[in-house]
């Protein structure tokens, strides 16, 4: 570290990587112009908090009189599992990249980027506050004004702008060539998503009171089939750039503003991928709320909330994406030449029409595919994690694998969203023991 | 070129491009160990012909007392435009890369290759002899032994071997990220083949007798969807490393031997783009051939011959991608730990026949889209354009375009080779205008 030398922009790239800690963060980024402008240049000033929860970095606030930003540096290994598991510091260079797209696509979605020193996997970015995670909310029963429309935007937008309905082609393919070294990443997500949950994976666990259900989900042809077919379509098919993790740990809300964190799992896959991931945390919310909220007409309330956040999700990502279409369709597939500029309007709408169930039928797969993997495989979710009583929290987990394994099987003959609640309330109401 | 230094394997790489000329071949090509070794040190009996014919490309054949090899030039332009349409060098690049690839997919199916040079965008390979273009024996009404069951088999073990089915998913995220760098060719397939035929195109054209056809065509919204739906699956979906160019064009026969040549046009995407080009190609010259067997008994048979051959490439795929399939599933996709290793032999035979169903409708797709391509957009084929009864020319062409239309929108709902077949032939058998 003393031999570093500071590039151009201050930070200091040509030093082997060495983390963070409280103590040496304002040494080592005190003289990052970036960082000095918000912070001020007397380091002594500067109060640094490590505040990581989540299963991969290091996360650190750092406050002064002037402001504060997050410190963001990727360790190399899994943070929740430990050296035994290797993870390469690379994931913080598609964070960074899949960050700065996402304020282009999206602007004031994700925070702002202050600074980024690959060499050290450190992002410095915007200190969002006063938001909380939102899967927090959820559990203490908070509602957030303007949620479902703007995550249904912001999966419009940057969805429609990192396809090949919107950019330039040559740009787009190197753009997703970049992506394609996200390997260790997507494969993380390869086998914790599609794979492990249908077998006896080494990682898996579940409640047991899953037992019977859970042997009969592994014996399901149909259902396995699903699960690759999907898995197939994550691997294989680059519409755009996802943000490749796209749950409720993943944004953070105020009572009345959204934002999205965490790309670092960035890939270019199927649209219905982020959306459907997404969906499926609500869901899996909705059916853990008997383990967190006591009286039952708030909580039936509470649960309706939900299920108009899912729907309102899907509805504004079909009109703004419709927007979008109409507008922004620059890219080479479904060019005007073929259908407006030939006076075919209503071709373009058709057209439309079916992308729309295109991605409709996605999203029911990847949410099905989620509500599994969250259940059965090595990550699952604090709503259901932090319910005691293991009878209780099976059943709630149970409801949500049942709905999960229609819609994973059933993706392509599911009408709309009107069906899919109906069937989320009708699996909620009835007693499956 | 008279500073140049070799490098280790005798190439040479750190001077400029240069095409080369009959006059400076063996000059240039004197001192590299890997043709010395086929064709002798003394340059002096090497007898160089040019013979490319093709729409792109230098081809030379070198031969001297000891061997025989061709040498293949990337042209900094579309030889068939002139340089008024510049064409990048790399596709050189891409095209060794392809056929060290099938060599080791399928091997025996393409020519060796002897020597590869970056900088002079030069491929020295196998000659082979005494195989002539695929398409002119077809105008001949020649037959082939063995062709469709090879064909099958190069496009199974190509397709198959380059996927996520059998790939280490890292190396083929790497050759999937070092294909997307093929953007020009790309582009050329996305434009010329998809988008082109379907409006007012600057190169565009086709037969007179087919403006009325050509008008419902372009007309049609479902079909034009079709086509857009199929370019997203072709730029998007990179299931494998494709030939990507695989028409009767690409393929040299002897009477019993058949080789697969020029995959510059080598781009990851979705199985069923190879198989449906190369069928498409067979159902142009079946209709072509009223302009080329005037004795009806003789034409038929030989008709009848291309059909069996077009069900003989399925059945062949069929069969070997099968036998792949039980026998070398190793990627990430379908693994046996879901299916085999369970006892469940029966669940990995369903989601076989699943995949199967999807290339199948991808094949029918693209078939019809390159029918239509050939026909109405800028490269036509040889065994319509040399009738020269403009009547009988369109229609032949016409009869392609009407089944090409059928299988790009009805591509969900053919049930299989037979009903294809007896379609083709219900359109030949009847007097359309």
């Amino acid at each position: 570290m003393l031999t570093a030398k500071a590039n151009r922009e201050g930070s200091v790239t040509d030093r082997s990587y060495e983390p963070l800690t409280i103590d040496t963060l304002a040494g080592r980024l005190g003289q990052v112009p970036a960082v000095v402008r918000r912070l001020g240049a007397d380091t002594g000033l500067w109060e640094v908090r490590e505040v990581g929860d989540g299963n991969l970095n290091l996360v650190f606030t750092v406050r002064s009189p002037h402001g504060r930003l997050i410190v963001k540096q990727a360790l190399p290994y899994v943070r929740l599992v430990g050296d035994s598991w290797p993870l390469p510091l690379k994931r913080a260079f598609f964070e960074y990249h899949a960050l700065i797209r996402q304020a282009e696509r999206d602007p004031g979605s994700v925070p702002e980027v202050y600074h980024f020193d690959e060499a050290q996997a450190i992002i410095v970015m915007e200190y969002l506050t006063p938001h909380v995670i939102l899967r927090h909310k959820l559990m203490a029963g908070a509602r957030v004004e303007g949620l479902a429309q703007r995550l249904g935007e912001f999966c419009a937008r940057t969805l429609f702008r990192g396809s090949d309905l919107s950019m330039d082609t040559a740009r787009r393919k190197a753009d997703a060539a970049l992506f394609l070294g996200n390997v260790e990443l997507d494969d993380i997500t390869e086998n914790l998503v599609f794979s492990d949950p249908y077998f006896d994976a080494e990682m898996n666990h579940h409640t047991p009171g899953l037992d019977p259900l859970v042997k009969r989900l592994r014996a399901d042809i149909d259902l396995k089939i699903a699960a690759q077919e999907l898995k197939a379509a994550f691997a294989n098919n680059a519409e755009t750039m996802l943000h490749g993790d796209l749950h409720t740990g993943s944004i953070m809300c105020t009572d009345s503003e959204t934002r999205v964190i965490d790309p670092e799992f960035a890939h270019y896959g199927p649209m219905g991928f982020d959306i459907g991931m997404l969906i499926a945390n609500f869901f899996m919310a909705y059916y853990a709320m008997p383990g967190h909220i006591a009286d039952a007409r708030a909580r039936a309330d509470y649960q309706e909330w939900i299920l108009a956040t899912i729907a309102g999700i899907w509805e504004s990502f079909e009109t703004e994406f419709s927007r979008l279409w109409r507008t922004e369709r620059r890219g080479i597939l479904f060019q005007a030449s073929l259908f407006e500029d030939q006076g075919d309007d209503l071709g373009a709408e058709q057209a439309l029409a079916r992308r729309l169930a295109h991605v409709w039928r996605d999203t029911l797969g990847f949410a099905g595919i989620e509500m599994i993997r969250r259940t059965l495989s090595l990550a699952h979710i604090a709503e259901n994690d932090t319910i005691e009583d293991e009878a209780l929290r099976a059943a709630c987990e149970g409801r949500g694998l049942r709905l999960a394994r229609i819609l994973a099987t059933g993706r392509e003959n599911i009408a709309g969203m009107g069906a899919v609640l109906a069937l989320a309330r009708e699996i909620e109401r009835k007693d499956w023991t």
